[in-house]
């Protein structure tokens, strides 16, 4: 795949916002002419599937301002610098919904906007659940929820549930549940 | 879900690059402060999964510079301004893949980045194949290939294939082949 690969000539920062990084890198491309190319700076983040012991799944509504509307999720979170993303899990799933998991298991990574973002998100599944305390930041408000699996599945295929790691990690559910996948 | 929403107040355009923009929107919380919003503005994008009348889907091979890999994606292209996704769709598989369609299915909707982009992306189905040419736009470099819808699962549970919208238009045909989902 060497062929495909833009080499990055120069790097500089274009956008600092109060939350979003805007960089431009100048690249050399398989043709040999200079383009731009223009992206968010993400610290990644992690987002987890916890699951209660009647086998429904714990997820959050939260109005999302950049689509203004509430959306169904499963709760997520971005990665301080630098932290491991099991550790961000861990924080979010309790600041998010006031459950802890004693058993984690990393099930795959995603790129949701490889067109102009270099966030990836670690999806991991969070079992045997106790309750703690809901901690929401600042500013964040949402509602949490219980969902059966089968429901879940069912809301994605009328379209009700358009959030990618959502539908990303019920999809991974729904082979995991079947014993396709392990 | 009322009670959850935030109402807008202001809007002003914060950023504007060579191909990203950014708006900062000054928004009242249910708490009733003053909160700000930064997102990205996308006109939307539409993506296919073109099926071959062997049963294998056309696929391209791209480098994404954001992540700075090649990744394996379904053909995909931005809308132009107002333009319905059905006829952005049509020309996005012309130009990347050569190829045309005769018979069309939009699938869903979903959104990539509901925490900083009001991107939304149409999935479609595209059957009934013909060939045409390949026209690549100034500073595209991609690479057709053809890929078995089951060889394709493989590659994303073995996490080879971490964009969002090919993985969820893989799930989406999977569940259309094996016949649960129509």
């Amino acid at each position: 795949m060497k062929h495909l690969e833009e080499k990055t000539l120069s790097t500089q920062q274009v956008f600092k916002g109060r939350y979003l990084k805007v960089e431009q890198d100048e690249v050399q491309a398989p043709d040999g002419k200079v383009y731009y190319r223009e992206y968010i700076l993400h610290p990644g983040a992690a987002m987890m599937i916890p699951i209660l012991p009647n086998g429904n799944v714990v997820m959050v509504h939260q109005y999302r301002h950049a689509v203004k509307q509430v959306m169904l999720e499963f709760p997520a979170g971005k990665r301080d610098r630098g932290e491991d993303s099991l550790i961000t899990a861990k924080r979010e799933l309790a600041e998010e919904t006031g459950y802890l998991a004693n058993e984690w298991k990393l099930l795959t990574e995603i790129h949701p906007v490889i067109g102009y973002s270099n966030e990836q998100i670690d999806l991991y599944l969070a079992m045997d659940l106790s309750r703690t305390e809901q901690r929401l930041d600042q500013g964040e408000f949402l509602e949490v929820i219980e969902v059966a699996p089968k429901e879940l599945m069912t809301l994605i295929q009328q379209g009700k549930v358009t959030d990618v790691k959502t539908q990303i990690g019920a999809f991974w559910l729904d082979k995991i549940l079947r014993g396709e996948w392990n």
